[in-house]
């Protein structure tokens, strides 16, 4: 039997999936892989810093020495010693982090959907930053919220604007270090304010902080969850100090929270890969990142600066941007007339890509902003590629 | 600073969070898992069945050959070379299925929340057998639909009985072969009533296989989405075939609602990890899986005529249960006045586990029926379990 149907299902698709869509960044990733083509567009993290000989001893011994549980399905909350390692490295002298409080996601971007789903109802606000990073957009949408967003200056989000937007307000979504698109940072005393301002207000906090380790110039940044652990959800991830194809990330929240979502990963995909966990646990526990990361931060550290100095020397005086001290990511503040995406036009035309600023925003976008990423060029192709754009940019004022 | 709030938020959930409860399985399983419990409560694989060297060494060759690949994001929709194998092994002389309706996924767990996400609004109406996979009904609650159980008999799923239930229904969800939790099959002459019912009313039906390959006493029966490939949604798994802690499954679907899944899943988690599926594709590529699964066969197949003669020999005459060929699991019916619950306590007083039926039904549970798991018990242990049980049945008749 084989059912050839005159008159096929004509799907009906849920409320929230019908606004679903692709990652605008995905899109354009897809046309510029070919190899001709100079991209500042990825977000990826550059292979040439996975450790994969030492991931490679790590799953072998693991398979070895306890293959049958590595492959047995396991909790949901996850790998009990990584859980207590993580842990560890977020307690301070003045908190104290619970291997309860960790559970254990599969990849950070799970924590969005994660977090969305248990404290987003349609029409709920959610405030973010101007801009913000667009996989969490795009993980929120599909609850349907309605996004408010929070100001931000060149320093970053102003927590003195929260007051204005907060009422009914279900979370504050921020990406303290490093911000992914704009590489800015909060500054010390901006934090405080930020957790102070949502403790006040009772407004959940969540402190996304994927590069918050790849700091170039100095020791990382105090955490929030660390000022206020009954307050901030932290989410933390592996992608970007090991390996991102493993998909494995974290979220430390209150108690109460974490059980919550505990049961809403349940649901979602029982747990995360225990063989994963337990590699990641064996290459981590002896201090294996205290080496590594500073191999990342020199890397990427060395490629920042060929762009900095690169766009100094080619960008018209009328364009600005940030000057990140770590992370992944420069943003480009372009004349007013310029729009970002006629930019990206003629410059695949060029073979040069960038990711234009607009879909960074929650509500109306800034079209004259565009997001560069150095992590993955050489620093003679960034010169190449910046001094292109520099008089692409010129030829359009 | 550290703030030590007198006044923590008091944590608002979403409303569809309110309904989270954990699975009570994994309750269960928590109290079984003591070694002195001879537990036929649980729903894992046995671990003696896991190919732990085979796929230790298919770990080290892909992280030897193309490590920075495995170890990299990777495409929302899977490793192409294993979408387009399990394309493949999914069509059949009458039915082509092609690699773009494969979506990978981490775990079918992971399809059944993605599926609910996409086709389900809150009140909508969801048709599930009775009783039903927990998981599932688990998975689709998130997204509030209101659950239509359709009539089943001994043979399984009632086709004829949907009509009366199926107005406004989103999809329907069966499990065609060796169900969980009964362990009954659908014949060929029901699944072709089930395909030709849920054609003739536009029905999505989801087919959820996760047994299918684990027949004891011959070739697998044809699979239902080869019958109707524009309108049935195939949900397939390594968990039972290779290894679950490594969390890979697949959905096959119609191109407009993979895309869609697909989607979904983009904002859920990414994808699921590269080198999993690069290794699954390595290990499964050449025909492992042709001298692997009859091994599991000839394992499961042992032990579930022990725990049948067993039952045979040891259970009161107003005890009946399912003969299943093939799959996991026995599905007992005590007499009404039995409550498998209250058996559960005096069962684990005496060091048996299994799991009550009740939570298995979407609307109101039969309370005298429960779940029996042979696949990690020797049979000795098996022979010695059901003789208590039989005992302690006896005395509460």
């Amino acid at each position: 039997m084989n059912i050839q149907d005159p008159h096929p299902i004509k799907w009906q698709f849920s409320e929230r999936a019908q606004g679903l869509q692709s990652s605008f960044i995905r899109e354009i990733l897809k046309i510029t892989q070919r190899p001709e083509i100079i991209s500042f567009a990825g977000g990826l993290p550059s292979p040439a810093t996975f450790p994969v000989e030492r991931m490679r001893a790590a799953y072998d011994k693991v398979l070895l020495d306890a293959g049958k549980v590595a492959l047995q399905y396991g909790p949901t909350d996850g790998f009990a010693p990584l859980r207590a390692w993580i842990a560890d490295s977020l307690s301070t002298e003045g908190t104290k982090i619970l291997p309860e409080q960790i559970l254990m996601v599969s990849g950070s971007q799970q924590a969005l959907d994660l977090i969305g789903k248990v404290l987003i109802d349609e029409g709920s606000r959610v405030l973010v930053e101007t801009p913000s990073y667009l996989g969490a957009l795009q993980a929120f949408s599909v609850y349907r919220p309605e996004f408010a967003s929070v100001d931000t200056d060149d320093d970053g989000l102003v927590p003195s604007s929260i007051d204005a937007v907060a009422k009914g307000a279900r979370l504050l979504y921020a990406l303290p270090n490093f911000q992914n698109p704009t590489g800015r940072s909060l500054s010390l005393a901006r934090r405080r304010e930020l957790v102070e301002t949502c403790a006040r207000l009772r407004l959940p906090l969540i402190e996304d902080d994927p590069y918050g380790a790849l700091s170039y110039t100095g020791a990382p940044m105090p955490k929030m969850v660390a000022m206020h652990p009954d307050g901030v959800i932290y989410m933390g991830s592996f992608s970007k100090v090991l390996t991102p194809g493993i998909r494995l990330g974290y979220v430390c929240a209150p108690l109460p929270l974490v059980r919550r979502l505990e049961l809403a990963k349940q649901a979602a995909d029982l747990h995360t890969a225990q063989l994963t966990q337990m590699v990641v646990y064996e290459v981590v526990k002896d201090g294996f990142l205290d080496e590594h990361i500073p191999t990342i931060r020199a890397l990427y550290g060395r490629q920042c600066r060929a762009m900095l100095d690169a766009m100094a020397e080619h960008f018209p005086a009328a364009v600005s941007w940030t000057k990140p001290e770590g992370g992944m990511f420069i943003w480009v503040t372009l004349p007013k007339s310029i729009d970002a995406m006629q930019l990206l036009d003629t410059a695949i035309a060029s073979r040069v890509a960038f990711v234009p600023g607009a879909p960074f925003y929650a509500n109306a976008g800034e079209t004259n902003t565009l997001r560069l990423s150095f992590v993955t060029v050489p620093p003679e192709r960034i010169r190449e590629g910046i001094a292109i754009l520099g008089k692409l940019i010129a030829a359009l004022l």
